[in-house]
């Protein structure tokens, strides 16, 4: 965790909520206001936050604002293929430098995802109400840091397995749906020098970025991508001449 | 997969059928006779299958047996602390060696599954006639071959997370049940030179046993476990001079 | 492994091969002549191999080539940027869907793998003659079935970490240089239905792809990333109503 | 990492040190001398540090003391069967329970370690004054801050593949030795809710402990493993009738 506050930029499509008075009426500030919200009410002084949506020039994602960015969180559903592919590569290079990624529910199909995983993160789903339960695997993981077991979440669209996903370096939660269907929920990947976290539940269709125990994980997802060091470190290839590690180790006894 | 027929030895404790009428009434050969028919049913000549129950002289399970058997299949529940230490570590050292293990229901809690694993394996249950759904995270997985997904188990008793075990290697199934919890349900661990198979559905109180995917999942996962090679290779000790494998080398091109 | 001849692609750049005379005498059938020929020795009857390149009509690789290979293998280095991006997602879809894929040396670097991985799958290297050591850490791997532990390849390029991949969901391979560095040299990744391994011995500049031991361990992989189903089937998303099993399980006892 | 300083213990079969000058002279203090003497020299008011020894009373590891450990460190060598089955059941379970596990060099054969692992943690050796390269696979990760890559030994034991340990949960360290073989020296394992690292590096016949890149990763490694709660939480069977989360449900919005 990094010493100075943790420089968040919560991402957002931000278009069901310009169409659709439903969703405008569940998150008057946007989903990325919500979600803003959340991380704040959770983390306070711990992190500064800052929203970006697509509708800005390059998303809001430029090479400045990414420089200063810690943890980005995505969320995107309608308008995946509108984010421009230099804006994703862009993201890319950051996330594989050490920048924190969180990628929240729909976005695991969004293109920066589907870009650092390799696979179609393709899935089941349904919009039926059903009741998603979260179960947590690893209770001392500092992602879960603090929810119950199972999170409960009264009304959600449902997603269920198969996901088709690169097996998670850690599978912190999986969740049931009242209607039967699995999911793992809680991903942990790391690619790179970054870390990124999956979390699954949240819907333009319900007001699950107001439920207290998912606007904790998120926050929590926050701090723990989070780098140690703010500098960017992308991995490159190096040329290394015979012996060229000698050198150092006359320094050291 | 072995070219000769693979030879299975069907573990059971035979304890549950021999004190409780119902049992008897569903499991008429014993939890092992069903075991051992739907292998058969599944994998007819593939298949050389032998059963072994806990009251034979050293559980069935003498050096001379296991050194015959390429895969293991356990099932044990009440009476885990009557197998002794010594067979215990028989089974541990030959799965370690290459014999492949096929851990079942109840099993979890066995000496052999505890001492191959490290940990407590403890978990949440519940025995109140929930249904299990028994889903596939990996559908090209050997284990999975051939099984509807979900696999529908009518009635079942409820196991839940958080199921103290390591990561497993693989995580092929997850389970639902009608009550809300879910279970990591088909667990692959590498151990040594032995590959063991963990799966939950299957009790002495519900006819599992005779659940046709059910009985191919146990009939996949005793081909998929056997050893390519028969002998067994238990890892051990080497000291090594300086420059033992140049000889070697020089008979390479 | 499926039951007819698997029917192999060896896919080659082939450009060091036509701009120098040392690489033609040391590979006079091309690199993919080199491999392909190791993968007929030891495999014989259980393949059928072609082989594509470079300059041909899409690289070789049209949709009617792809959808009659199940395992492609991929050599290249001095043009990974000629790959057409169409082909490379092509290719892709059919790993996603089942197709085997092994990576070789260089091929590290190829758009394909990039693309599948996430990450730059960057790496240290030298090309000073090092001897190569390639040990293998799971000694009852298919892919490592039949080679000496270690391999001793005399005069390899040097290949170093950090070596920045997603964890491999088994490291079957790591290789020591003369020089001291170290290598993950045999990596397994699942993606979507496809098994995906790369392996690191192999270069233009030396005879690698004569060596009996990476002949064979090229061969193993072929017949071990092979989809027991020829049919390619890509993850998709699926919209399930509510009780949308209920009615295969009815068809269940 | 828990708010107050972490508490340390580190022990030492202290057996080398009685019987042989060399080893006296080497480690005046003990091994345990050494180790603890590094971490105190990297982590200063962060830790408390103290040691405990095969010859005390119950090894010096009663309950009361493990109840007061957040991180132990072991080393032992030539008198692991001299530890008793109760002190190892005992370590184990405040393992399980979230204390950190730091286990050095020869340790790989202890009670404790083979315990925790279920294999026979078996590997190849050599005393030849080798030179080691300890490689960083993970240059972001906590255990791997602010040493070199590689770290460099002038003289070691050699400790080779086949190292027979379940696939660690991460891999931070491969090392390779001038007389060519290479050895995951640096493993992280999950067990229960405890953090074990095994760092292999360190031995009685040469002044490892001395090295200061070597105290730092251990240091570094105490850090890491230490629980964020003091408390011990183990595992455990729980029976939960059906709907008992519905209470706590309630309680959320």
């Amino acid at each position: 965790m990094p010493s100075h506050p943790i420089r968040v930029t919560v991402w957002n499509e931000n278009v069901h909520e310009q169409r659709e008075e439903a969703v405008r009426a569940r998150y008057p500030d946007g989903i990325h206001g919500a979600i803003a919200q959340g991380i704040k009410e959770f983390r306070g002084d711990q992190v500064q936050v800052r929203t970006a949506t697509l509708d800005e020039p390059e998303h809001g994602l430029t090479e400045e604002v990414l420089a200063k960015t810690d943890v980005l969180t995505w969320w995107g559903h309608a308008a995946h293929e509108r984010v421009s592919d230099e804006v994703v590569s862009r993201v890319q290079q950051h996330v594989l430098g050490g920048m924190g990624l969180v990628v929240l529910h729909s976005g695991h199909f969004s293109k920066i995802f589907r870009t650092l995983l390799g696979t179609t993160c393709s899935l089941r789903w349904r919009g039926a109400d059903d009741r998603e339960l979260v179960w947590t695997l690893k209770p001392r993981h500092p992602v879960a840091e603090g929810v119950p077991n199972p999170i409960v979440i009264p009304e959600q669209e449902m997603y269920g397995e198969v996901f088709d996903i690169p097996d998670p370096d850690e599978l912190v939660f999986v969740s049931s749906f009242s209607g039967g269907e699995v999911f793992r929920s809680g991903c942990v990947f790391h690619r790179g020098n970054g870390r990124i976290f999956y979390f699954s539940p949240g819907d333009q269709g319900y007001p699950v970025y107001h439920h207290p125990d998912v606007r904790r994980v998120i926050a929590n997802a926050v701090v723990w991508t989070a780098p140690a060091q703010a500098a960017r470190d992308v991995p490159a290839l190096r040329q290394s001449p015979l012996g060229w590690f000698e050198e150092s180790a006359k320094e050291s006894p």
